[in-house]
């Protein structure tokens, strides 16, 4: 029972930054989004994907990988506003 | 060693929403924020918790406690925003 509310949470929490991404390519808006808050998340899901490399937990590997990709884009979108050319 | 990887990505993931708490509560501004992301990672937060909880595990309890508090917080806004009276 508690593997599929697991699965359920890390499904949710990973796929959640699917609409963000999709809203911020579409919009090109980030204007409201913390630049900090992507920074730090980056990084730490970057960590959770050496441990899950290190422990051999497919799960973890696999729900940060593909948080780090979603998560990525709309930081390098943040920076762009921030650093572009205008 | 693995330990130290798995809390700094646990203490990154987690404090990573309070930057983002905090821009939104001074400035009031979620537009670029997505009411899709946040009901789904609210949600996925919860579900880690009841893991948790379920488990015994005290670091994802408490790192899902503060991240539940801290997403449902821009929550909030972003359902003020979208349906607060104008």
């Amino acid at each position: 029972m508690m593997e599929y509310v697991g699965f359920i949470a890390a499904s949710l929490t990973t796929l959640s930054f699917l609409p963000q991404t999709i809203k911020i390519i579409k919009t090109k808006d980030t204007k409201s989004i913390s630049l900090g808050m992507y920074m730090m998340f980056v990084l730490g899901v970057a960590f959770w994907l050496i441990y899950g490399l290190y422990t051999g937990d497919m799960p973890i590997i696999l729900a940060n990988l593909i948080t780090l990709i979603l998560s990525s884009i709309i930081l390098v979108f943040k920076l762009n506003e921030l650093f572009g050319k205008k």
